[in-house]
């Protein structure tokens, strides 16, 4: 349904029919694939980059979310606390860069706020469309681009929505630790519940998150190691590993940053780099749970 | 009496009396600070630095074990799972350098695995010591020991010793909560404990350093962030974001990395490091309590 309605978006906003089909399909998966090696620069206009922007949020949306509102529960679809959070965190990330930009470099405001939120949303949802270079040869982005967009790659979206990366949930759920924690510390009597929405977490989901993450930075830094072993410069290996455990898709510098493609990369880098994009949509744990004799046992 | 044996034992093996003493006091700390810009490589001797490899070892063990080990027990002290994970993780880690050394480089066998002994346990117990360029301009070590380096920043030493860093018994934690989850996902209608050492550990001990590593994490992105926005390339930024944050010493590249000095950074720079460092030594949590309102209330 939503990728039906992007791609009309998209016809009406002057993009044509096979292209504005091939978009939405990517978009709404933040998938990221384009018809075009410029990615969406080739041909959209600033109205449709604007609507990309929209359809890249609402691919990274919890959609249990989506099924709740068409039941007409509009309330509790607005309340849901990982899409507010998700939708928070995009708008300040958002402000940052466009700050940045806007100080920093020659970009009139407007213009800024829509590469900054352009640029951003992509990476951030995993979908990977690129409109500018901003972590390559453009100087305008500043080497600030490089580290921002390199811990961007690591977030992701909502948990139960087509992107990749850690997910807002797990990271609310380690903020809720860390904070029953805190508490903990200062009042060594008191007992303080983890609670999400309100809610009591059990053990076993704080275990997984913490199983989760651990797993997924030892991923990462496995990857990394790999491709660094093949002969990639640091920014070039930590980034690809970044960028294929989540799923992102640009990475880092003038080969595989936004302006550039992975062909160039030798065929053994690129097998390994295919791993770590099995891995990270598999999250982890389910292809290592293909290694517990334990499950082949029962 | 570590620092004692250690100068003694550098003053017999030919280093000058204040040089033999100064480095005693900064080995078995893992402070790493030098009387000579160009670090230990200036003056010591072969069997200097094999003997430096030792006393780094000794200062990265939890000194409980000391105690233990002084009241008669060996046993006891020969068998704490800490101490014991974190010497093979040091023979491993020097293991691998040496086999790619011999292999990447001219470096006959015996040279290269003193280097890589010497430099693998400087970084991973936060020493700081360096007697090659291993990450700057030395095109032997490759763009492996980047990615390799820059990940063993975040390892550091045994929870109760000097070093930094997230430290060996989290690591432990994460793996054994990891190990739990797993076997629960496997047969999800058993209890798995999370078990260290035998016994079980508490929720308490869990949610610690769940909440311990989502800050520490946390603090080295926002380091990185801010060392990319006074304008530092990517390498410079992340890798001093790391080695300020583990109190590690030396970073990755030409100006920062192991023959450089972080002197000629900007002074707004050096205080942002000077912040990571303190925040780093403390643990984070220490100075995140300073900044509960409920901590000045009660």
């Amino acid at each position: 349904g939503l990728t039906a309605i992007c791609a009309i978006v998209y016809r009406m906003l002057g993009v044509p029919g096979f292209d504005a089909i091939a978009h939405a399909m990517t978009t709404i998966a933040t998938g990221g694939f384009s018809t075009s090696d410029a990615s969406m620069g080739a041909f959209m206009d600033e109205r449709a980059d604007i609507a990309a922007i929209f359809f890249m949020l609402a691919g990274g949306m919890p959609f249990g979310v989506y099924m709740i509102a068409l039941r007409g529960n509009w309330r509790a679809a607005l309340s849901d606390p990982q899409m507010r959070a998700f939708l928070a965190l995009s708008g300040a990330l958002v402000a940052i860069m466009t700050g940045y930009l806007t100080l920093a470099s020659d970009l009139e405001f407007a213009r800024a706020a829509r590469l900054a939120a352009f640029n951003v949303v992509s990476i951030l949802t995993g979908t990977g469309y690129a409109t500018a270079d901003y972590a390559g040869a453009d100087v305008r982005w500043g080497p600030f681009a490089f580290a921002f967009f390199f811990l961007l790659t690591f977030v992701g979206g909502c948990a139960g929505s087509t992107t990749c990366g850690i997910k807002i949930f797990r990271f609310q759920v380690m903020f809720a630790a860390l904070k029953a924690y805190l508490s903990e510390m200062v009042r060594p009597h008191g007992v303080a519940p983890i609670r999400y929405a309100g809610r009591k977490l059990t053990d076993d989901t704080v275990y997984s998150v913490l199983s989760f993450v651990f797993l997924y930075l030892a991923s990462f830094a496995v990857l990394a190691i790999i491709m660094s072993l093949l002969g990639e410069d640091f920014t070039t290996a930590v980034s690809a590993a970044a960028t294929s455990i989540s799923n992102v898709g640009p990475g880092l510098g003038g080969t595989i940053g936004p302006a550039g493609t992975f062909a160039s990369l030798p065929d053994n880098a690129k097998w390994v780099l295919s791993v770590g994009m099995l891995v990270g949509r598999l999250e982890v744990l389910a292809v290592l749970v293909l290694f517990a004799p334990s499950f082949w046992r029962s």
